[in-house]
């Protein structure tokens, strides 16, 4: 059976069913159908004193087109943990509604570790980007619309640096002249849009610990410079009172369902480039109240995500992760390994061998953090029991351990023995959290240090001008925020064909960019694209309901 | 107290209690949070041999700045028929999202004559409009995104006559140029944003009977016109497909309920000018199978929003209305009489009695249609027995009758003679609906009609490029549509300030469009504006959360 036909076919409980599993009343659930529901802002505010579960991140090898299965494997670890008998939740991002039109549609992990509603996921689910691509637009429209009433910040209009948000592939918008048209439309200006999960908004509704934080971390936006340099905030605008009241319902988490019936709270999803690429901070603090285990997962492999997870989000939100699960295939490793995707179905297992460094850097990444890890191999159908036992005995000589999971095809069966190991290491209590820099390092210093501590270049190259950028925003009072690194996922340096574990190489930083109200500085290492295009056939020409009411062509 | 105090005191139940009301089963209810739901598809399909309740249109004088209190009195006219034993549910417009930002928001009703939940209605509610927007753009990427990659279907790019839309007043957008910014982003062109109520796509979701009309609907939009100037259609660019998955949620009507914990459908709301201004289709034939009467309304004065309704909505869906109620008020015929606003408070019988006959022509018009009608005075505190007596007697002296309805201070109270009224005229069996022109009159003709018989203008002015435009779409098989008059809803001329019921005057037609997926052709008589901008001090920057945790400045 495919994914969706799996998702399809799963025995859904009534979300009250799956909310009643970590003790959450049916009056606090806001529900949407009949199996998604808002957790209510009332009840988490109920939780505060109450104790924290345990919190277990997954991350993964760099990623290869061959896929590695992070969210498979955070189903699959919470499905498991649940089975094992302990009271589990996993926390995990929202899709994003634009790309879905242009390659196929992302499902939320796959096989028997899947989390439903599947479709409405990846459309509109609980309405939450839509809240934010409103409440980012409202900015935008108040902004222009100061400007067209007298200006009274006297904002030079070549430096507004707040650009729209639609939350659609949609390559015309990326660069735009706006206002044109005459004096009843404005004064003519270059802008253009992102895709909505690149908002700066986005990054906050994840960040932000309540709605009050939400408010002032929105009113922290600077959308614009005037001629002497100085910035003018969102709170200038007075945008951000109703901005706010736009996302008071999207800061609440979302609650769904396992194909197992264990509860996933699906909330935020900002990108993890410019972003840091984590759920939300209020679904992942609520789960631990409300959960022994919480599972959660950082977008792409371990030196983008896991770093971020542990230097922005954990730090900010004072969580201290217990375990770490990095995820790997026998195929990810072959490709490392310089083996072809049209060759992956072979034996090979010195190719194996070969990508295993790869692996072996993130495990000893991941120690500076002061957690404790476990290599999970997300197991395909085509691995060879030779293979499998390679990387094995690579992840023993590196001191850690590795266990073949198969939850893809057996569900929480297939990941018995992984979450008895994450029970252990959580039990063994031998965790103790540190992010990688303090935050009273200069902001260049704290960038070297995750060049060479994380991706082992030998030098971070960035011109004067990116430096006295950096050193007068310390002088401006920005020097205590975490740097957020937007660097190709593909490769530990900024060339996305260099597997491996290469060294020797060099960091270059092309442009730096403050996030005032998400709280970090994004130093820019290659192109990042902020508005993807729709490929020459977009997926969206197939997508259809079908005679049986069904939905065609989004997965 | 306030509006607003008011509703945030109703005494609302739950939404499956409201449901009941009308035999919804709870499964059939996809709920939104614990007062608001969705009415499924299948079980509205499963409705289709029940016979049909009665339908009653509320409509109204034409607007003045003194306010007429049409969706109040739709709401207290629901609820009267409940409160005199029927089996009555009402159907209303969803409010934009976008002009609440701007000035004060608009409630559902006011007094004691309002649907509630009130704050979720102005804001996302069920996230319908946030579907259309969504629906709207994909098409709008695609057909970018098909001239990008080669424009196999040879499209003039001057010639794209498909805009963009966004739920915000955002002035900036209106005219831009997009595609810029060199090879990678296409091919530069003069585009737009229109407001999401102004997309075709919102009058097409509110005319369509089911998906597949939906589906169909969206196929025939014309996007752009090639340099032989045939059309190109959203189905030559594949689009209609990932539109319409995108809109099956939306496309199921929402209930919510009244003060008096009533059954109301709100769903859809399309412009009033540029489009039909009518709630969705599918929301009034539903009601009509749950209730026995079905109380809805037509945007802006009888003129525009009556004679859509009638020869569209009713035309089209095959409804048969049996009873219009007009809303007038004292102080709006003062306006009428020549009255400032300011001076209101004063009695004035004489004004009134100058202002009557704008009310006058309406009941006149109303005949047209062949339905009955009654006039209901909503009653405001200023008004005085002579006033209201001078109303009553100028619509006795056209032969209808005039009763005062105190619903905003009273309820259902205030309403039980114009609801005993309604049901002796819907039992009474006289009305006998009939359109205003046929199907096969030709598209100019059809505007004289109207112009002659509605607004009573001698002639319609209209240059030979736009009749020649009109007979092309006749030849091209497009002649049997409605026409749908945009023109200013303040007058029965094109003139805003030309109060009461003037003749002698002429309907210039300055620009003539297609809605080829809706269903019609409008005829733009004046300034249409689709976008509109915020004003110096938006309503925006008073809106915030405030410490008891309510939203302030939204009303």
């Amino acid at each position: 059976m495919s994914d969706i036909e799996i998702a399809r076919a799963a025995n859904k409980k009534p979300i009250q069913e799956v909310g009643a599993k970590l003790d959450i009343p049916n009056e606090h659930l806001l529900p949407f159908g009949h199996d998604k529901a808002k957790v209510s802002e009332e009840f988490i505010r109920s939780l505060s004193e109450k104790k924290n579960g345990h919190l277990v991140l997954v991350t993964a090898i760099n990623p290869t087109p061959a896929g590695e299965g992070k969210t498979t494997t955070t189903v699959g670890l919470g499905d498991g943990l649940n089975a094992i008998g302990k009271k589990a939740a996993i926390c995990i991002r929202e899709a994003s509604l634009g790309p879905c039109f242009g390659m196929k549609g992302g499902a939320a992990g796959g096989g028997y570790a899947q989390v439903v509603p599947m479709e409405e996921m990846n459309l509109h689910f609980t309405g939450d980007f839509h809240a934010i691509t409103s409440a980012h637009n409202l900015l935008a429209a108040m902004l222009d619309n100061h400007i067209y009433w007298g200006n009274e910040l006297d904002i030079d209009i070549r430096r507004v640096v707040y650009r729209r948000v639609m939350d659609m592939n949609d390559r015309a918008l990326r660069q735009i002249v706006c206002n044109l048209g005459g004096v009843a439309n404005g004064f003519p200006r270059e802008a253009g849009f992102d895709i909505t999960v690149a908002s700066e908004v986005m990054a906050i509704l994840c960040l932000a610990t309540d709605l009050a934080d939400l408010e002032r971390r929105l009113g922290d936006i600077i959308v614009a410079y005037r001629r002497d340099r100085t910035p003018v905030y969102a709170r200038d605008i007075k945008a951000d009172g109703a901005m706010t009241v736009l996302l008071q319902q999207a800061m609440q988490p979302n609650l769904v369902q396992t194909l197992e019936n264990n509860p996933a709270f699906v909330h935020g999803g900002p990108f993890a480039n410019i972003a840091h690429g984590c759920n939300s901070v209020v679904a992942t603090t609520t789960a631990l109240k409300l959960a022994d285990y919480v599972v959660t997962e950082a977008g792409f492999g371990a030196d983008l995500g896991a770093e971020k997870f542990m230097n922005i989000k954990c730090r900010k939100a004072g969580l201290k992760p217990e375990a770490v699960v990095i995820v790997a295939t026998v195929r990810a490793m072959k490709m490392n390994g310089g083996v072809d995707k049209a060759d992956l179905g072979e034996e090979n297992v010195s190719a194996v061998e070969k990508g295993c460094p790869n692996l072996g850097r993130h495990i000893e990444n991941l120690k500076q953090f002061g957690v404790p890890s476990v290599v999970a191999i997300n197991h395909f159908v085509t691995d060879t029991d030779a293979e499998v036992q390679a990387v094995k005995d690579f992840v023993a000589s590196q001191g850690a351990e590795a266990i073949l999971c198969k939850h893809w095809a057996d569900g929480s069966k297939g990941t018995t023995e992984l979450a008895n190991k994450v029970v252990e290491i959580v039990e063994g209590g031998t965790a103790n959290y540190t992010p990688l820099y303090p935050d009273e390092m200069p902001l260049f210093e704290k960038m070297e240090t995750i060049a060479k501590r994380i991706y082992r270049a030998d030098e971070v190259l960035a011109d004067s001008k990116i430096r006295k950028q950096l050193r007068d925003w310390e002088d401006q009072g920005y020097g205590h925020l975490p740097v957020c690194m937007a660097k190709t996922q593909y490769s530990f340096t900024t060339d996305p064909n260099r597997r491996g574990a290469p060294t020797g190489h060099s960091l270059p930083i092309r442009e730096v960019r403050l996030s005032a109200g998400a709280g970090f500085v994004v130093a820019v290492c290659g192109e990042i694209m902020t508005m993807p295009g729709l490929p020459r056939v977009p997926s969206a020409e197939a997508i259809c309901i079908n005679d049986d009411g069904l939905i065609d062509g989004l997965f």
